[in-house]
């Protein structure tokens, strides 16, 4: 391990781009109705016209549209109901010239037919009469074959995380079953001789551990799985064991603390043995986030990662450089950043991407302010009170009220 | 069922408000790994202050700020070490005039100091003494106690949705267990004779359902458990038995379908028999999503729903209306809306809310832009498609390209 200077964020995703395998990313098939948020792994491709027949989307009459040209509240158009279309069903009936047939909303249109007219505009006139206060254009309140879905068309792309809409479009196209990526299983080590279980009460210079449970919380969010979660003391060999351990069943495995300068090195050094080409990021050009490591072992295919202790600092590195990598080998679409005002001047690092939490407020006037706030690292009430955070980027000085920015809201 | 005019939505939310019984809405006590996305039923105060003493957030020493003022790379101030504080331990040292104390991140404060200069800027002079080089503000480097959490304060309104750094908040107060709502149990029914099993092969006429899955997705995304999803034929005596079977089980009942005339009639004529006071609202001044159908059960403590057959339609009166009352009545803050530019002109319906489905783009100058997603009802596309929706007001005769609007995305 013989790093000298820190990355910036971009030459540590890069490195993470070089670094995992390929192989890292497996793919499972599973029912659809369990598929809600998970991540294609594949595209999906449609292998039939939807809807496969010209289906109504009114109750009334299909017709010929050239039929009731012209007609009008005044004068109508009088056509011959020469059937009637049952839900669910085929219909052999095809309408010529002054004919029309009752289709309900979802049926099928006969043969002959281009357009629906709504029951609402027409009057029974005789028996086998229908009187037609208005014309119609051709296709009006009809799907037509493949208007929805074509065959071959692509429906979903691959790394789409799946909204209630698209297990809808699924459900359309009859995949019940869909292939997904495998969701992570995670094991995050929280270390701190100064850490206790939240369940317990504090001596003096004791603090609840807050990291496991924050970063499992967020791991969760994003559909990843918890293997395990510890508090580890700080004992090299401890580190060690438990690191080794978890490397058997876990893909990432995320060790937070060690931002002192004792333990910093003892995370680094751990994580350097054990990863097949040691740590290759070692400290980010990223405010909040400098004491972060980053490793991989090619062995038990596991993602090492050495976060920030202040919790803040590790949920936004675990943001910024976990999920980001998740997110993009994936091939998830970014999430769209909202552009705000914001409220007050804020300083830049030199050097440094930073990010800023930032509350959010609409005013009467529906202008979005970005309000920033402010806060000691080692707090967590900084990141309860935001609404989510921006970026300023190395090269940025800062910012001055009043300026555009563009805020990443939290999930 | 005497209703001759359909409600603004505002109207149909406030009767939601007035309908259904405040027991409707059950709290229960989970654990706080189980807490993610869960909400509130009550605020969380701090029992104590966080931190519980003066926590230390660099690695360095702890000074008495005025002996390093005037401190700097030329002129350094010379400090005696009479010790050094272990993490997670108490400290009985305390510092007078000239002295200092090594403290760890994380560490406690001795007692007479009220500063942390870090260790990056001392340097050992002697045995005991070292030379600071940079002068520093009263507080620096330290969390005072409660300075993140005070004792008694509102850390989390009642209504929150736990994020993971609530989870992170609450771990560090020790609150191991939360008071939660318990999520609504829900009975998804699809009626339509058309409609077939998304496992099936269609024949002509007939499609596969959309609606359970889409709507049951839509369920669960908000954290509410489904208890049971049926295809239910148009059958008045089998729609009835099925909603009377699911009332002894779920909160809310939702069938989707009746669209055409016949059925709208049989759903709004079932839930008006089922509902203690009969259908409250039969029509929506919405576009999409008419043929909504409101009623509630006060024996069964069941919210009645008949929701549009259009799958586009269902989801968005599924969202603005049951959702809604959902996060209303749960006290949930609003999410926020991403201004954007609209890219071409949109008609609105007069007297009526219209929802226009839009896909959103971020210009290489950073402007947002609303794409509108036009296409007819009973496509799901349209909203596979699309980002999220703006909506008209009933008075908003359309909007002009170019013009600013509010976009809610899907979450």
């Amino acid at each position: 391990m013989k790093l000298l200077k820190v990355d910036a964020l971009a030459e540590a995703r890069e490195k993470l781009m070089e670094h995992v395998e390929e192989c890292f990313f497996e793919t499972e098939e599973i029912g659809l109705r369990m598929a809600l948020s998970r991540v294609l792994a594949e595209p999906v491709l449609s292998e039939e016209a939807i809807p496969p027949f010209r289906r109504s989307t009114v109750d009334g009459y299909a017709v010929r549209y050239r039929d009731v040209g012209g007609a009008s509240e005044t004068i109508p158009a009088f056509l011959k109901v020469i059937g009637e279309v049952c839900l669910g069903e085929n219909t052999s009936l095809s309408i010529g010239p002054g004919q029309c047939v009752y289709v309900p909303t979802g049926g099928m249109l006969p043969e002959g037919a281009d357009a629906m007219v709504m029951v609402e505009y027409c009057e029974p006139f005789s028996d086998r009469e229908i009187a037609v206060y208005t014309s119609v254009a051709s296709g009006k309140g009809v799907v037509q074959i493949g208007e929805d879905m074509k065959e071959g068309e692509t429906v979903l792309p691959a790394g789409r995380r799946l909204k209630p809409q698209d297990i809808g479009a699924l459900a359309a196209l009859g995949k019940t079953r869909v292939c997904v990526y495998r969701p992570w299983r995670v094991t995050i080590l929280s270390t701190g001789d100064e850490l206790i279980e939240p369940s317990e009460e504090p001596e003096p210079g004791q603090i609840r551990d807050i990291n496991t449970y924050g970063l499992c919380a967020q791991a969760e969010q994003e559909g990843m799985e918890i293997t395990a979660c510890h508090i580890v003391p700080d004992v090299r060999e401890e580190l060690k064991r438990r690191i080794e351990e978890a490397g058997k069943t876990s893909d990432l495995i995320v060790v937070s603390g060690g931002s002192s300068q004792g333990k910093k090195d003892m995370t680094a050094e751990v994580i350097d043995e054990l990863a097949s080409e040691g740590v290759f990021t070692h400290g980010l050009a990223l405010k909040p986030g400098k004491p972060t490591i980053l490793g991989y072992d090619r062995e038990s295919h596991t993602l090492l990662a050495g976060l920030p202790g202040h919790p803040a600092a590790a949920m936004l590195v675990f943001e910024q450089v976990i999920l980001w990598f998740y997110r993009e080998k994936t091939g998830q679409s970014k999430r769209i950043p909202v552009p705000a005002t914001i409220a007050t001047n804020v300083m830049g690092a030199p050097g440094k991407r930073t990010c800023q939490l930032v509350k959010i407020e609409k005013t009467e006037s529906g202008e979005v302010t970005a309000i920033p706030i402010f806060g000691k690292s080692g707090m967590i009430t900084t990141l309860t009170k935001a609404d989510g955070y921006l970026v300023m980027e190395e090269n940025q000085e800062g910012l001055k009220a009043g300026e555009t920015v563009f805020v990443h809201l939290w999930k």
